[in-house]
């Protein structure tokens, strides 16, 4: 369940409403409005209030798009091997640590770009946020809503970003708005990852199915001023893991879910993101798998995009195939056709709520129009460069920092410096020929999409074909080096002008059609369909009442749920695989090749050790990571994947099939002991200090 | 438009009814029953009996998915360059045709796999083919129709496979059955090509776009006994070509079209077929991309599937966007219901047609559920090497040939024998690399499809992994050899039981599985689903009468139409480019570089020479290489694509937008005097004869 943030937002802008009574164990909660009557009557169990605090703040945030939590009271982390991808590739100058592993001896080398945020505290500014927004559309809309956020963010940091982190979070589409207040955590080093062979064991064939086999785990620590970080409210690790039917809790940030949204924004995702991005995803994995033929240098640099992609590529076909699947369809429009219907049988409800269908489809209408140029020139789509990507960070934060904080891009306010400055100083290589070559076929996607008679496409490619500019830009440009970075950076505008990088003159060459384009599908795409979908939650909310859960927006949510396994096309599926199944389905060829490390311990293990286990806790993409947690407040395993049946859980919870699967604590502590033989990492982990 | 009949037949088996009275210069009509008093009405023509025998005895199909046209006594062929793609590839031993062109001097070599068929005779057979399979269903239908067409072709060969070739055509979704005979010239060889660079002029973002500036021509000749065949019905060349609003007419073979399609198939054609397609054939694209950089042989190695890919992607998006264009489902439900209504109104119509629209739903429940296994396997989707594509043709011809000709599998019924045996012996190089790669990737992808716990898989993989499958494969296979191929396609099924060649000893060990699929396809899918689209229409045929023309079957049509331009969105484009315009468009990087042949001879062109030029023909894919004709039936100009409007043309005509590109005689005439300096081949195609 790689499902990175990354992604949800490169299809986002959408939207989406949210609201709907809760059954079964579907459900992310938020943990200051936790579902205490449900769970005790299905499960006789109330977290108190100290387990509550506890498991919030044992919790934390991959703010690139997973989630993870403290393992012991000196700051170790615990998350999944493949949201440390892009750390371990970063770290891999000579070796290739995602592929082979790692196990820091004494000192733990720091992750470039990984930052952990830690949830302290949430505050309702619904009233706020309304009264600054009140009765104002488009791009007005938009502007104050960017001023209000900015106003709380900023009161919230309080002058100190390094340290906290300030978010308004939009909860029920608009329904109701929080600010999220969090710890930053932004030296974290690499302590321990198995090989991928182990990590990712059946690559993959086997991802989002099960059985299972994988030790998909790393361990990260988080440093304060050089020191590992003190974390006393962390969860405790039980080496037994869990047993069949015992109620188990997931707490970390699921990344995006529109269960709630109307099949008129549902098909325009389909039709005008979905499918034609499913298409620029599987070209671009075909051309990372022929890359990855040149040789091992070449494999570990196209490695992280590549898992990326084949992880995305599943998942969106399950989105496609419940997207298509008629009866959805039916319940789907069966339901906007009754709210419909409530609003229209009475006049005062007429005139709070208007006919947000309407506004909808007029501006899906306009997003279909504008959303090819938009994923092209201002998502980026056609620019597949690191080196772009840094050069246009430079060329905006120029920008953007010379305006007061309530009108600058949100990427860019105060609070979201600190990020920004970490990725521009990171030390992850650049490989010349992986961005030459990545950006000549971007570029070439572009002309292809935008046609060779476009004026933007003539702008930019001059008489050069995609692979003359390509070749161009990367051998001219100096940027792949961090120092000269934070120096652009720290120079602001007037380096940034000064500058003859051909990357930053690329980016200051296309910012203003950009920039326009972004405005222009903000105002006439994403603003329309934001207050309709505010128009339609509020008319659910009033209909319906309050016993709901906000549509995931990778923020923390609690799920309760049980180990219980499911009945596949008549066949029940055992909720538990063991080591000993493990070996049995390995074979001599990736992906089902055994690292040498387990090949040489097989002796030494208990072959019953539990190694995988699924449970019918509500979990999404963001969620990879998270912990599942006993009632005692305990770690019994680490969530990785879904089955293939939550691949529809984004747009419908099905409690019968749907399955969170994740690695046992018994199999964590078994292989930290015995096959990577590990005694202090092992002894962290039973007794909760170095 | 180089959508070849092999990518309709890989999206077939859907159906698919049709009916319906055409409008303006829409319909691809056969030539008995031509509408005769529309193009009198219209451009007050009537064709005469010898112009319809000329024009139809003038028109060649190139059995592989293109159209083209006798245009000299002696055997001259016109078609386009990207017909010939694979011809100048398998002839690159050690140049590049594909890319460099080529002309011939005194010998003319022969084209390893070109086979044209000329038609000569149309006979009504459907009450013979009615009889057959009256009152039969399922798999008992599809026999009786094997045995039906067997017994008709064989009849039309009357012995001579060589000479004749004979297929029964499904007109109106078994509303008409014809039998066509054709006259087959296998001996066919390379006249002239030019360079890709002109060819293909702006490449794909140039395809299926207008302004257009290609000489997408290649000459070939057609041989009979080792000598230039005489081909007394050819069309003369008009030097000048047409001029605006002139009555043009077009005579090919238009692949594959589905405007009387029921919405229901049409929704399981994008959901089931197209979009699963759209991603592997994207996925494909990158791989081939990135493959095409290792250098200048591996560009040569991948260069007709890079193009098939780009022009298929191109043609697949157009066909999506139609197909989720709520207008347009609007439209076709509300033809489907209302002809559902005009069955129910009555009751012995309703004892005539049943159901059918529920027949189809069952049997497309079906599909979805069988269509992954049955692509991977039997379509060969999961096995991408033309050394297994020849295994199985050995494999399969030699259990075929020992059943009666009645039951065999269609393609290898005795009519079809000389075509398979043309592609055995075939001497077009096969590339170890490339099918290395190829088959690596495709073993790949069929075991993500299928999941690496299926048993075919892994009976297939067994404990290697793809790579390590291909590699035994491609490197223990002897069938890269011509001359051993047609041993064993002589020696029948002692020589394949016989054989230890690892691809012959796959391909027997998947044959039961594989055709054990077809079977169930064929059975539960297509017959059904075949049965009820002709239900429909015959429902549809006894509402609406006769003025009407088939969905297209890859079989010779005419359609008329004229030159003129069109409106997009607001500005008018004018039908005519010339030759100043394409030195205008030229840079010096490709696709817009232009051949040094052409940056020579610039200033010997009459640069008012016209280029090329639109027409509203109603073409299709399959029509590529298609002469235009004037009313004298002289050749105006060559087919070549369609604007980017065409492409809803599978599903709907709209001859306000839709238009069909073609290449200019005149730039045709002026570059094979000046720029390639051939003055025989100018006074051929001036004079009628060598």
């Amino acid at each position: 369940m790689g499902m990175k943030r990354i992604i949800c937002a490169a299809l986002g802008g959408v939207l989406i409403t949210g609201t709907g009574a809760a059954i079964a164990d579907e459900g992310m909660w938020t943990l200051d409005h936790l579902p205490v009557q449900q769970m005790q009557s299905a499960y006789g169990f109330t977290p108190s209030p100290q387990w509550i605090d506890l498991v919030q703040h044992a919790a934390v945030r991959l703010a690139e798009g997973c989630s993870g939590s403290f393992v012991s009271a000196d700051g170790l982390v615990m998350t999944n091997h493949h949201c440390a991808n892009s750390c371990l590739s970063q770290l891999s100058s000579t070796a290739n640590y995602m592929q082979d592993g790692y196990a820091a001896k004494q000192e733990e080398p720091k992750c470039p770009e990984v930052e952990l945020n830690q949830l302290e505290k949430i505050t309702d500014v619904t009233d706020r946020v309304n009264a600054a927004t009140q009765g104002k559309d488009g791009a007005e809309r938009i502007k104050a809503e960017r001023a209000i956020h900015s106003a709380l963010e900023k009161e919230c940091v309080g002058g100190d970003a390094t340290t906290w982190r300030c978010d308004v979070v939009t909860l029920y589409h608009g329904g109701r708005y929080a600010l999220y207040k969090y710890r930053r955590y932004q030296d974290v080093r690499l302590v321990f990852a198995p090989e991928q062979g182990i990590a990712f064991f059946g690559g993959d064939p086997d991802n989002f199915n099960f059985p299972r086999y994988d030790l998909d785990v790393t361990f990260f620590r988080a440093y304060i001023d050089g020191k590992p970080a003190k974390t006393p409210q962390y969860l405790k690790f039980n080496v037994h893991g869990p047993k069949e039917g015992e109620l188990t809790f997931v707490v970390g940030n699921p990344g995006a879910t529109q269960r709630e949204t109307p099949w008129t924004s549902l098909a325009y995702l389909r039709d005008h993101i979905l499918t034609p991005y499913y298409g620029y995803l599987s070209e671009s994995r075909g051309q990372l798998w022929q890359y990855s033929r040149l040789g091992e240098q070449q494999i570990k640099e196209a490695q992280d995009a590549l898992f990326g992609a084949d992880n995305s590529l599943k998942v969106f076909k399950g989105w496609l195939e419940t997207l298509s699947d008629e009866n959805f369809i039916a319940k789907k429009q069966q339901e906007d056709a009754a709210l419909r219907q409530w609003i229209a049988a009475d006049g005062k409800r007429r005139a709070a709520y208007g006919d947000p269908w309407a506004m909808l489809e007029k501006a899906q209408q306009r997003g279909a129009e504008l959303r090819d140029r938009y994923s092209m020139i201002e998502s980026g789509r056609g620019f597949g460069s690191q080196l772009f990507a840094d050069a246009r960070l430079l060329v905006r934060g120029a920008d953007e920092r010379n305006k007061p904080d309530a009108v600058r891009l949100p990427n860019f306010r105060d609070a979201n410096l600190p990020a920004l400055q970490q990725a521009l100083a990171s030390t992850a290589p650049i490989y010349p020929q992986y961005e030459e070559t990545r950006l000549a076929w971007t570029l070439e996607k572009m002309r292809q999409s935008l046609g060779a008679d476009d004026s933007f496409v003539h702008e930019v490619l001059g008489t050069k074909s995609p692979d003359q500019l390509a070749h161009a830009l990367v051998s001219g440009s100096k940027l792949a080096d961090p120092t000269l970075r934070m120096q652009m950076w720290n120079g602001g505008a007037q380096a940034v002008a000064a500058s003859n990088d051909p990357m930053i003159l690329l980016a200051r060459q296309i910012d203003p059609e950009a920039r326009r384009l972004r405005k222009q599908y903000e105002d006439e795409v994403e603003a329309p369909s934001k207050k309709a979908a505010e128009m339609i939650a509020r008319a659910r909310f009033e209909r319906d009442g309050t016993s709901r859960y906000p549509d995931a927006t990778f923020t923390l949510r609690l799920s309760y749920g049980k180990v219980v396994g499911w009945n596949e096309k008549g066949t029940p599926v055992p909720p538990f695989t063991d080591v000993a199944g493990l070996y049995r389905r390995a074979t001599d060829a990736d992906p089902f090749k055994l690292p040498d490390s387990w090949l040489r311990a097989k002796s030494s293990l208990d072959l019953s050790t539990p190694m995988n286990f699924v449970t019918d806790n509500d979990i999404i993409g963001g969620n990879s990571g998270s912990p599942v947690i006993d009632r005692e407040g305990h770690a019994v395993g680490l969530i990785f994947d879904g089955n293939i049946h939550s691949l529809g859980g984004d747009f419908t919870f099905d409690g019968s099939t749907n399955r969170a699967v994740a690695v046992d604590t018994a199999a964590i502590v078994e292989a930290v002991r015995k096959v990577y033989k590990l005694p202090r990492l092992a002894a962290e982990l039973t007794n909760g200090h170095q």
